[in-house]
């Protein structure tokens, strides 16, 4: 017998960071069923009843709904490549590593890009993307509802109508806000739409769901250029998807789907409104402890995700200290900060199945330790009463 | 509670066509372990080991050795899109779907691409290689070790010699043949490879194992465009596979790791000689068996894939009736045709854990009640007597 590895025996883990989150035992199981092949007409069941429940999570109508066989960033890459030709004006708001992403991605695709900056941690005014628009006259604006470096909540409602006025189409990153919070790609106007499974979906991460309303469809059937990727080319995979032939494109990824399916069943199980309100409840709570603990937020009370909290590292203290001891200690994962916030930000997630009181209350006491631990002084217990209050109170 | 689609609950099959194919249990269960984060320590281990056995498999040194976040197809992007520049001149040799394939892709990032063909189900000679290298001086050349639009396999020894000569480098596709037939990346000279994890590795779609060799790392290394693909590009994903920063680029899909290190446990425990060993009795038996019916291979002997057996559907045969009966009445999947081939001829995988005895009898088996439905006649019993007897004389 060769000297291989050890086989995979994870370790215990609360998954706080900023995704994956913690995935329910019935997606991981559905993940172990039995492959069948990618034109099994019960494989072909599970993508129609994917794509129905998809909708149903967008809040959309739209018939091109479906996952693309990749991580969240496969969706960012596989939105832009198919709305995007070689010349293109494109503008990307950009006040986070995302958005910074999506400006790279739609450069690498031929895109005359435009960037509109913020600081990382703050929005964009309506009037910010009036004025780029009519500017630019863009094709194609790019913004992140949820900005997974930052924390930071893009409000959507009534930007669709500027875009559009202007002659483009509104492309939005939903990647970390997909489940947690509401998103209504029909309501809000929106025109393609990216998540990433591994967020509030509470499924492992390998899948991208994606939405296109007609007027992007049509955009992509008028194209005169192929598509710059094969792989994410959707004027071939949707035949796969929807169309009645259900050509052949590549060998989709059967269990990622198995998992996905019974990660979007649970989703709708508990109701979009419940799920929303239960993120809404557990973030409020754990702000709470946060702030009687004397740890501040890193973004502005208006615009905080609530299955993302970012939080600025108490002066004096260790990042990584602090980060190794609750994963070594407590099995808890929590991130650091990304680009500019590095060593600056803790980012702290409450995402699916990650978000409940259990894990608000033994993160704030874990907490409470690693900060002892750095001589940070604290009240003992004030960051868990505190929860405990606002839990009572909800 | 809504109307929700029923869990999973995939029928019972036996995955013999061009792949998926079945899945050993403990794969199943290793992807059903619980998800930890894409920066855990614990994973960073399993991506190392993950590195090591792939290295092994692929008879190579080579320190960019890694799966890339996609199925096959992805993989085969990733290394022509980080190998080619635009206007650079790159070689593909088509003999079936995924020679086609290749070129189209080479074509999407801006190459100059030169085809030279062969009819489907045929291979390249040397020489042919040698004059369009001569004729074209390309960066590049892409051949498909085994092709699984045909079940043809293309000799590779000797091959390097002349692309290198030509101050070319060496692209081989091979999905379908790692792990089932012998693959010597460093020997024959190979300088990128690409393969999948649902053929003869016998893991679920979804990831796709890569190879680069120093000659390779240098052109990428010497490149002066960014790579086309953000989401495949190696210049940065590489960083998080293989360098002591650990860099952040995408959620690498944490439990499809988790069932690829196992597939590769398994793969190693057997041990590539014994492992092809197999491969090749089993398409021994098989090809006995159907011979025995009248059946016909639709592959020159020499140039036989063991693990994907295309034959020839019998005149007054239907191709549907007959892979529609051996799924509904028996749970066997074979594959039909693709491109020219399509209604022409069946495509037999017995590829990873589905090459074994019971598969090749239970097939020929189920086949003979398919064509004796089919009013094809052939003597009772008589592939299931040659395969045995092949068998007996293994």
């Amino acid at each position: 017998m060769p000297n291989l590895p050890s086989c995979i025996t994870p370790p215990n883990r609360i998954l706080m960071g900023p995704g994956p989150s913690d995935i329910a035992p019935r997606v991981l199981s559905a993940m172990a069923a039995p492959t069948v092949g990618h034109l099994d007409p019960y494989f072909l069941q599970i993508m129609d009843e994917t794509q129905q429940m998809l909708r149903q999570v967008f809040r959309t109508e739209n018939k091109l709904t479906m996952s693309v066989s990749g991580t969240g960033s496969s969706g960012m890459e596989a939105c832009v490549v198919n709305l995007v030709e070689p010349g293109d004006r494109v503008v990307v708001c950009v006040n986070g590593v995302f958005g910074g992403r999506m400006a790279d991605v739609a450069s690498r695709c031929g895109a005359e890009v435009t960037t509109i900056e913020r600081p990382f941690g703050e929005v964009f005014t309506p009037d910010e993307i009036a004025d780029v628009c009519k500017r630019v006259s863009p094709k194609l604006l790019g913004i992140v509802h949820a900005e997974t470096s930052t924390g930071a909540r893009q409000p959507l409602d009534g930007l669709a109508d500027i875009v559009h006025d202007a002659g483009a189409l509104l492309l939005v990153d939903c990647v970390t806000s997909l489940g947690g919070c509401p998103i209504e790609i029909d309501k809000w106007g929106i025109d393609a739409a990216y998540s990433g499974t591994q967020k509030c979906l509470s499924c492992p991460p390998g899948l991208a769901p994606v939405t296109f309303s007609d007027r992007a469809v049509d955009v992509i059937d008028k194209r005169t250029h192929k598509v710059a990727s094969w792989y994410l080319d959707i004027t071939m995979v949707r035949n796969y998807w929807s169309d009645k032939s259900r050509a052949y494109h590549h060998t989709a990824p059967i269990n990622m789907n198995y998992g996905l399916h019974e990660a979007l069943r649970i989703v709708l199980e508990e109701g979009l409104e419940a799920r929303h309100a239960r993120h809404h409840r557990n973030h409020l709570a754990l702000r709470a402890g946060l702030e009687a603990m004397g740890v501040e937020f890193a973004v502005a009370e208006d615009h905080r995700l609530p299955m993302l909290n970012a939080v600025l590292i108490p002066e004096g203290v260790d990042d990584k200290a602090v980060r190794g001891q609750l994963l070594n200690q407590f099995g808890i994962e929590i991130g650091g900060g990304l680009g500019p916030l590095a060593g600056k930000t803790w980012r702290i997630g409450l995402m699916g199945e990650a978000s409940t009181p259990r894990n608000v209350l033994v993160f704030l006491a874990a907490l409470e330790a690693c900060l002892k631990a750095q001589g940070h002084q604290s009240s003992p217990g004030a960051g868990v009463a505190a929860a405990n209050e606002a839990y009572a109170h909800a």
